[in-house]
């Protein structure tokens, strides 16, 4: 079918291309025009102008955006005043999905329907297709089930789209939500495998001298910590058959193996706003989630966001103890 | 070639089978006589005692130990006295890599060889392979290579032994510590699904009524609260090119789909020894791991054991406050 | 000076009596007549509806809401409508900042003041007087720097109000910020001991009976937890001259001197906001919490809402490992 | 009584002095000759060495040792050889409870008794008293009671010995067990105040610019985040009547009183051993502290030690995300 792309990134892009490798017609528009014209070079359509986009895509248009979050919101808005009723925008991107239950409800009363739509594959989407967790009325679902039939993995039409990697979840909001909660359980996945092999990395403290003095506490029995794993290698043996391989693990084996001490990196972890957002949601419904939480603060931590209440403890320790904070180390 | 296997338990037996199968010559020994029938009945040899075990291994032997780690110790200590110089005792259960060390350096006195062997994949590895994390000297890893290589799920032979899913990972303890860690990165994955999917569970608070009174923070905007999540479906969709796919994740969209609400289990989680280990490790050595011990404690929670520290805050805030618990819940 | 007090509940009404027995006359409003009544036999005027409240005071008038979270903001607003420009409404509830910096801006363009006090002190501040944070415009905060003054523990006039137990920490909403805050950190505080005291409560570990099976790690060392500590009167040690010395602990020493084994507390323990926006701005201003975070989930936890999330980890353990859930516990 | 004290330290010099006053002699022993002179200086006895002590004190005889909990043992051993049966030796040192279990039941051998005291008070102790937490055999116990009670607070002698602060907790190990738990809860407490100061230190996150980029999660809402607090003052106010006041809050009021901004310190966090030894005690009674255990690893922290662990985020998301580090910051 026909869909009008807005935002050709490092997700959009490869998305457009997938579309159309699948027998879709994509008109794409993004500000940058290398990236309309690397499109329309693969078989797309240019469009010049957001007016142009609309106006070269055939009612009922169905315009997928793919943005920044900070911005989506008043692009689809923009974008809504030029279109016509039973018109569908999908917003791809990682919005909160606190927005799409507002603008879906704001544009239903100019008969637009609005889709939110998780989407999770990161850049190997483009070859392994991604994932999708959509949000929004039955309808229009429905009516663009070709898009995501082939934007997803796939797999034997027979099955559920779930097993094909695509789910309506629920009412607006609902595909968001969903892609939330799947950032957030990433972000506790990925802190599971970062402190293990933290305590992989540090087995030889035993092996290693470590000053003794009043302020720091000994290694009690050195003697079980005299190992100097080969961690690239102890990832890669995870990864067949144990209970902890996954896709990640696979991608955290083949960076170690390409650095094995992942000397490239500082290690100041950024985060991207659904890890904030599962948190809040968690707080709002009593639900608790020490694991997801531990794993944003301990990002927010690798920026140096501690530092004052570090201060606060050394200055509390001086005041009791008479205890002089020792200045190296960091 | 061939080897001893005490320990037919839910691992133990699988693994004598998939040994015979790989052309081995098991020589298998368990209190339970029928365990034992069994792997005669497929092609293995009976022995009727350890003296019996230990005649019908042609030195130097190689006998590998599938026990519970409560008595794996004490089995070890009472077999090397009835084995001569070069024979190998292999540890493939769930022990403190502590015992390794310390049992390898005993045993080597009288010239016996200590393998502690970490072996994870659960009732799936007689059909999947397990994912070995091998401890020891040099010489009697291997020496025992065709075993490993026939329990691990395999691979082209001109790779690594890592890629075939089998490790040589140190001296001795170094199997069992790795193993430590890949359990602890396993309960810290697994509470990231858990707490994930609580929240989803949870995320129709909005529509259902809850109580509002002093003593209860009510929601805020209920209006963004009021989904019914297919929890099942949702676990399904990940499963396919999402950044969170993993074993466990396949594990759980299929234990959901047999039980949509799970309401066949009582939610008190067991913990065996690893999680403990990794935590007291990753505390010997000064690593941070709040999601590792979130992960434990939330299983020693699940069982109750907060008891008396609820109990307490709920006095403090009668004692400040004048609050009174409410007696319904849990 | 002359105040009206709207909300005569636990706290309201000591704070009325507190502010009599300083001098101040108190015109009293609540919706029961009998607390009306009671300040009125003490001295105070009695109002008889809001509008009554309203005129019995002399303009500039100065009206104090102590009133549950829920209806401050609705009252408040009525209550702006029939006051006149000038006058100052006083929150002295348990509200989120955010309502008084919406609030004090909407009222602000009729030129009636609106403070945000945090008010400490619990049930024992009509003796030990309240501790007062305050946001707002500070000609208001001046204006009422009298019934402040009163309220407050007191002390030598030469020094600030800090040392004297109020503070005017800041613009609309600092006074609800820093009460937010004070009470983010109690939740932190109060965990801490009841984690500290279910230890101790759990020392006798080595002397009591522990099953030992596969499903449940074995306590290592019993020798070493053979203790039946009188948990209170170790708080009651703790209380003199130790680092941990608080009044939380007074009220905790006396709690388990009263009832050692907190036999009446069945430790579903309640949550009120504050703990929650603690942690919601944490998030939003990228401050590393795992302390409050780990309390307040504690909480609710304590209330069954880990219940789901256990489920699926007994799931998950059964379908890797075979594991069946021992159904006794908790 | 008399008494024998070895180790004039920061702590045990002012205790000797504090027991000096109490009408005690005491004979004093340290390897520094100048503190051994000051105590003569002020009316002690002076020992020339381990065996002038013991020559000097008459039988039964008492012996305190104020020592680094890593020689303690080593002294303790060496000391008991010197003695005879019926003596004391206290421990009154951070030593783990474990060594007072061990060390008591071996010193019981030859008839000497073994008291394990926490000790708790820092450099305050000398002015304020000390808290002891008392484990070993009662009739030591008894006989060493003048000394507790002089080095205690003190009080009405009608009172129990816990309102008078000094307690015999238990058999040996009891009193370092209790001392151990104490700093377990002085290490969550540290942490509650320092994770809300900090929150109220971030508090202008509105006011300033924050950089917005997709690797970075912009703030919402920064109307509600414009306040700069006068930190100092805020811990001020709380010292009065507030429910989280207490002695860490004192202390933490007057060091931000001197320095606002803690500028004179880096933040690298110490921690001396019970804090660890809290959490395997908690570890192997199966008990959840969540609380306790993320401020021992927010210390860790504070030094760096998740380095490894961030590097292996950020190159996970660079993996799946294509997401390039950032390399400024901390």
């Amino acid at each position: 079918m026909q869909i009008g792309m807005m935002g050709l990134g490092r997700m959009g892009y490869n998305m457009a291309r997938r579309l159309m490798a699948g027998g879709h017609e994509v008109v794409a528009y993004d500000l940058n025009r290398d990236s309309v014209a690397a499109i329309a070079a693969e078989g797309g359509v240019a469009a010049a102008s957001v007016d142009d986009l609309v106006a070269r895509l055939k009612p009922p248009r169905a315009v997928w955006l793919m943005l920044p979050a900070a911005i989506t919101d008043g692009v689809a808005r923009d974008l809504a005043t030029r279109l016509a009723p039973d018109d569908v925008i999908v917003d791809g991107g990682n919005s909160n999905y606190r927005n799409a239950v507002d603008l879906a409800a704001e544009l239903a009363a100019s008969g637009i329907h609005f889709l939110d739509v998780g989407t999770s594959g990161g850049v190997w989407g483009a070859e392994r297709g991604y994932c999708l967790m959509i949000g929004g009325d039955a309808g229009a679902v429905a009516r663009l089930d070709p898009v995501f039939a082939t934007l997803a993995p796939g797999g034997d039409p027979s099955f559920g789209t779930a097993e094909r990697g695509y789910l309506h979840c629920g009412p607006a909001g609902a595909g968001h939500f969903v892609k939330m909660i799947h950032n957030g359980i990433e972000y506790g996945m990925m802190a599971a495998y970062a402190e293990g092999l933290n305590i992989l990395k540090s087995a030889n403290a035993g092996a290693v001298a470590r000053k003794a003095d009043a302020e720091t506490s000994p290694l009690e029995e050195p003697q079980y910590y005299r190992y100097d794993f080969d961690v690239a290698a102890v990832t890669e043996v995870w990864r067949h058959a144990s209970v902890i391989s996954s896709w990640l693990l696979d991608l955290t084996a083949s960076a170690l193996a390409a650095d094995p001490n992942l000397a490239s990196y500082q290690g100041n972890v950024a985060d991207s706003g659904e890890g904030r957002w599962t948190l809040k949601a968690a707080i709002d419904t009593s639900v608790p989630v020490p694991v997801l939480s531990s794993a944003l603060f301990s990002r927010f931590t690798s920026r140096g966001n501690d530092e004052f209440a570090n201060k606060v403890l050394s200055a509390m320790r001086q005041a009791f103890g008479g205890h002089i904070e020792k200045k190296e180390g960091r």
